[in-house]
């Protein structure tokens, strides 16, 4: 059921609202001086007014038991912030210009992961499109966009949001959001939207005094968790549903992230991510091309990915943290948090061959066995990166994988993204290797939340006894510091990074076995800290035949490798220990055959192509 | 891993504790003036010590970190109850005379439920084997017998167990189960065993001195609930395992009823259920027979019947409360509970049809949609019965539904189980219409916890305006006053009833079309509360050609019903209203012919099977 304020043209609007406990629910126009509109009670706890002589821009709040007045839960947009009022939106008003874009199948996704307040210094959506041409040159075809929903104040990652279906006013409101997302289409680039339906933010958050949003049976760290599985819920879970239908038909994203859908719970017999999988597929079906659900997972479940008729929940895809786990447990060593857990050589082959490395096997941080085996599933439904926001912005200092590893390493671990079976995705200014952290930052009005969150920082991080220099979530400052500077990409290393990148991209997308995810002809093999990689794409229908060979060194000194693979010869497409990539050389050997052994500087990689392999 | 005291003859034993958090553990000799015995320490938080010189009935504890001694978690005995020490048990000991029991397969069983308590006066479980000349007459072949492990005082249901491994001192320990068993099996009997894995007893629960068997993530009715998916888990998990194991090793039971699954939270990508079921097919398979996994659930998944490989938890059957909550809804109406949801004629048809009423639809008592449809499970994975333990026992009062419904509509009930497609379960006593009650009680000695289940009792019935009349839990008379009373059996309606009882008995595992558990040639209809149901059996191989047609009305007043089903000759089997059975008539015709319209009598039934399908 579509709810919130329905503008239907004429001076006409429809507004719903689900408030099953109230016994009265009026609207109250906040610009009319606080003139109210009793509501109907309609079936199964909503209320409904269709009111005439309403413009887009009306200002209203719901009033319950003639009591408090709150804003809209589904609000479309909140002008004033996340306690000021609704206000009405007219979707039709907006001039798409995409009709005739057709979408980017998942598996050909270059994704660049990107937040809106500090990828540019305005941090607005429409500064995000004035990129676009560096991200085309780049070679990206799909951006991920963090939460755009509206938040408390005008800086947070997004994760705080309290109204889902608003637009970030400070962002732009929704025609920004729309203006972007029609830019992106225009160049060929598809929009993921990161969603948050796990829990809400902390402030701005009234949706309990509407009804039971919220459940105390189940517990997430940040707060009350989603009544997905309680008396109530089927409104619950249509809201959540309705959210992510919004987004696709007003806004035309071509896909859902869903954050931390293991903190999603639903003990009932069809869980809400099953049930919210085939409403978007029936959805696509009738809007003529599909609509990617990505999941955060912290389970390593493979049944977050299997097909709902086979019990599973039908995600398309999720992120496959084990992969950026093992490159840099392999890079930095160490022996806090997930490094405990990652680092050896049969983890790294196992995450490029099966996808979760911890299938069932104990896992030392979490002090249990974890996960069961994605071996049966396509390597399709894997994204893989080499940082986040998450990785990035929860160390104390913010500091960018690029900052803590040399540059040869930096540049074997996008290798090794690109190189993989997987769907990459490059955290914005990866591409650059921008140095500027992005560190965690929220801006409350609440003191007590700011005291709670700017505390809860500093003793996350006390065990590292970097006490007080853990910036403060709450200062503009933090925020300041996290932006792009988007003048270091022209010149130095940043300059050699961004070509590199592009080179890599270009090869992904034109190597015929590194642009076919498939396993079936895969191999790898590693020792100590050296891999051997072969991936074949074997010539069917569309499908080019092709084959790579790449040595990939992880260990800091020089291996010897042996490139004998099998018959044929072997030409070189990329050296990262190349003086064209500011590498050490001296540089591989053109032309290999088997039986070659060759020394691979310490990490650094070499990919060559079978050259004797001709398209097919 | 094996826990517990394990006796390995000789005067030797290996004790075994999962006590990951401490630092010295040592064995405490209760009967030795407290002599200790310090403990090793092993991998994955357990601790042994191999003990010379110790006789079965060594009492012992284990003394943690020098302080507090606790009993065993893995008890095999507790001759003092929930506080005392534990007790060393040979269980080689017994001579098993079963050698030659091959089991029951489970949709061959007529089911029925004890508790050893209240089963007869002396409460034993070596009384219990006295009557089981009265079940094997009946026609019962399996029986379920309510938890026997170790709970406080000498009165409970058995769901407040605190030692999952100790069989109730006052039931008469291990030894008194194992010959239970035994005399089970020699006269044909399975035995499924009521465990309790969703959470432990409040009293004399001193599990979480030793590790970290319970988890605050979630909550369930009775107290935390079991951490199946946090750190330290893998051992819990093994706990539980163990457990199962160890009532199929050392008694020989054949299958177990997992109480209240639905408090089971696991998060994992491996549910617990779903490696119990991997375990336990492991062991029946290398023990030459079958054991039963039956799940008590309220959650109406199929995904919990639905096989591992298809992403289910695999276990074999489930109880199907919908069927009781059918039955009892139609015959005595009522607006509370779940009375509010069940009554209507569509929902017993889909119930024998397909199991799940509530396959998806909104469950008015639960404000919610509820279930998935079962209508791909096989039959043969449910088990149906009119009362349980449960539905009698939470009745303020504790009435049996004879005491609730009328002569005819009790028939008419067990009637109706019986030529259901599923498995049938009586509760202890329903066979001859027992008029005591079955109350609730629990005979904690913690005041503190004896005022809060008596308090809790009462205020769960407050709504019922029963007050006072809420027999006290903790009252020795309420415990003596749900004892059955034997001698009623052979009398009155009582012995009419037992005698109707055998005869369905009979007639279930005689005619071919009600043995054999299909829904493929079963037609079923209803109008009003008046139904027809044709089960046919089509000879194939083992299984015998035959037809069955049952007019049942529900309804107070006589129904006129269509008996043509199709072509053939139809012949009376039982007539509920039958004179033989204490009914009112007039009696049903003898053979009836298609077309022919039958008056069947309120409350009452009609079975008549095809007299020209002979045996194949």
């Amino acid at each position: 059921m579509r709810i919130g304020a329905l503008y239907q043209g004429q001076g006409t609007c429809l507004f719903r609202v689900y408030a099953p406990n109230a016994g009265r629910v009026a609207l109250e126009f906040a610009a009319r001086g606080g003139e109210t509109r009793a509501m109907e009670r309609r079936p199964q706890g909503y209320w409904e007014a269709r009111v005439e002589g309403i413009r887009p821009g009306e200002l209203y709040k719901f009033r319950l038991d003639d009591k408090a007045s709150h804003p809209d839960p589904a609000s479309h947009y909140q002008p004033d912030g996340v306690h000021g009022p609704s206000q009405v939106w007219d979707h039709a008003g907006f001039k798409w210009t995409d009709e005739a874009w057709q979408g980017i199948p998942l598996d050909e996704c270059i994704m660049y992961e990107i937040h809106p307040g500090t990828f540019t210094p305005e941090g607005t959506l429409e500064a995000v499109a004035s990129k676009i041409p560096h991200l085309k040159d780049l070679g990206i075809n799909a951006v991920e966009i963090m939460p755009v929903n509206q938040f408390p104040g005008v800086h947070n990652w997004g994760y705080d949001g309290t109204y889902l279906f608003a637009v970030q006013s400070s962002y732009g409101g929704p025609d920004g959001f729309k203006r972007l997302v029609d830019a992106f289409h225009a160049e060929g680039i598809a929009v993921i939207l990161d969603v948050v339906y796990n829990h809400l933010g902390p402030e701005g958050n009234y949706l309990s005094e509407f009804g039971p949003y919220f459940t105390s049976h189940y517990k997430t760290p940040w707060g009350s968790a989603i009544n997905f599985d309680g008396a109530g819920s089927d409104q619950v879970r249509d809201f959540f549903i309705e959210n992510a239908l919004y987004w696709m038909r007003e806004f035309h994203v071509d896909g859902l992230r869903l954050d931390a859908t293991h903190q999603m719970y639903d003990m009932s017999a069809r869980h809400f991510l099953s049930e919210l999988e085939e409403r978007i597929t029936e959805f696509s079906g009738r809007h003529g091309r599909q609509r990617h659900l990505i999941a955060e997972s912290d389970l390593n479940d493979p049944g977050i990915l299997t097909g709902r008729d086979a019990g599973g929940y039908g995600m398309q895809a999720q992120w496959l943290d084990d992969f950026q786990h093992c490159v840099d447990s392999m890079l930095r060593g160490g022996k806090s948090g997930y490094r405990t857990d990652y680092g050896n050589s049969d983890q790294f082959v196992k995450v490029n061959r099966e996808g979760f490395v911890y299938a069932g096997e104990y896992c030392p941080s979490r002090g249990r066995r974890f996960g069961a085996s994605s071996a049966l599933r396509p390597p399709g439904q894997f994204i893989v990166f080499i940082q986040n926001h998450d990785q990035v912005g929860n160390r104390p200092l913010g500091e960018r994988f690029n900052e803590i590893v040399d540059f040869e390493a930096y540049k074997l671990a996008a290798g090794a993204m690109f190189v993989s079976p997987y769907i990459p995705l490059l955290f914005m200014g990866e591409e650059y290797a921008e140095t500027n952290p992005f560190l965690f930052f929220a801006d409350f009005s609440d003191p007590a939340i700011v005291k709670a969150v700017r505390d809860g920082r500093r003793e996350e991080f006390a065990f590292l006894h970097v006490g007080d220099d853990v910036p403060d979530p709450a200062s503009p400052e933090t925020f300041q510091r996290s932006k792009l500077d988007w003048n270091r990409k022209e010149s130095g290393r940043h300059r050699v990074m961004l070509d590199f990148y592009r080179e890599l991209i270009a090869l992904r997308k034109s190597l015929p076995s590194l642009k076919r995810l498939n396993r079936e002809g895969m191999e790898m093999d590693g020792e100590g800290l050296a891999f051997k990689l072969v991936r074949r794409s074997q010539g069917t229908g569309d499908v080019e035949t092709g084959e790579i060979l790449c040595l990939m060194n992880f260990a800091p000194g020089a291996a010897r490798m042996d490139s004998h693979v099998r018959e044929g010869e072997w030409e070189l497409v990329l050296d990262s220990s190349d003086k064209r990539w500011g590498g050490p050389g001296p540089g591989a050997p053109r032309l290999v055959r088997p039986g070659a052994v060759l020394e691979v500087p310490g990490r650094c990689f070499y990919l060559y192509k079978r050259s004797d392999v001709k398209p097919g």
